[in-house]
């Protein structure tokens, strides 16, 4: 993925057929989608080619093994035509260069910050060192929590020109326009489109929210 | 799982035909198969069930998500019938409750440490907190590395009665024994057991050099 500003939809559904009446129903308004294992192990991998057919896929598999064995996941994740997969920098430098090796010309995101209350017990406290171990490891960008713009301006100050993808939008009390101020680039929204009754309108809301370039570069 | 010298077979194959006739030709040493993503994502959870029905499965998903993705995940491990997962302790004390909570009578148990070179970055130095906060956040058990029986000396100093599950025996240099007599419960042999020419003899002579009790409880 190339710099702008941009809308994924965090696909947070495990009923498939829901799942890809929404992504046919809103993918127009979006940069990528984002699937998580919930979805795919209810679905299986097929599901995540089915989605790369209307916008490009993040696996968001959180991996987070020894390098081998993340080899090998993301071998799995290209097979099935993703454009991205997102990794955690935690487990070392190593293990996230394996994803980026085994990724080619896919996107490897490092989470390096959590927005959940647990994410500050280990994970923020080493957030900086996270973000400069994957800068280093090779990946595309990496993960930061929009309901913290001031973290996103601290880490867009260690990653240089690297991706920015914001999630915690909408229910989770972050704002699009905030985060995208901040530094973001793309604005992760799940609940606030999925679960809306009208998830196309509720999508374009976002999109002039954050001033979307209309075309895909 | 109760605490008992057992050992458990690192099922690292991709191929599911492959898999299932090591297991099936494996399986009267083994108190456990220990699945991965590799395999799972190429064979589909159907491969957990099928697993389950000849020996007790853990599946080795490294969780570390948020509270609620962990759930999800966690539902759909129980669902296939495995009797275990593993989940990172890493991403928060509440992130680890929901798999506990999510896991019923299942076994959750937790990374404090990871055995390959990067893992001395950021998750040993915080090794023995995170084994603090599985303790409190309910788990089964932890994973300590075979690698270094001392740090399973210290970590079943904090983690009291509760089970230790020990990689990297045989192609990663630890050796089975020197686990046990640390501390571990149960010895996890992937390499030595599903690339041997004649895994059952191998996993036999595990057995015989751990002391595995032949009945299980």
């Amino acid at each position: 993925m190339e710099r702008k500003t941009g809308l994924i939809l965090a696909l947070d559904e495990t009923n498939p057929e829901r799942a890809l009446r929404i992504a046919e129903e809103v993918k127009d308004y979006l940069d990528a989608i984002k699937v998580g294992y919930p979805l795919v192990l209810s679905a299986g991998m097929e599901i995540v080619k089915k989605l790369s057919e209307m916008a490009p896929v993040i696996c968001d598999f959180k991996v987070a093994d020894i390098p081998n064995t993340n080899r090998l996941i993301v071998e799995q994740v290209k097979r099935r035509g993703a454009s991205g997969v997102i990794a955690h920098a935690f487990a070392g430098s190593d293990s996230l260069e394996a994803c980026v090796d085994a990724a080619g010309d896919m996107d490897v995101f490092a989470v390096t910050e959590m927005s959940h209350p647990g994410g500050k017990e280990f994970t923020a406290k080493v957030a900086d060192e996270l973000a400069d171990a994957a800068v280093k490891a090779g990946v595309s960008g990496i993960i930061a929590p929009a309901t913290r713009p001031e973290r996103i301006k601290r880490l867009r100050s260690i990653i240089g020109d690297l991706l920015i993808l914001s999630p915690g939008v909408g229910a989770q009390g972050g704002s699009a326009r905030d985060a995208i101020d901040a530094g973001a680039d793309f604005v992760i929204v799940g609940r606030a489109i999925y679960k809306s009754e009208k998830p196309g309108e509720s999508a374009e809301r976002i999109v002039k929210e954050i001033g979307r370039t209309e075309t895909r570069e």
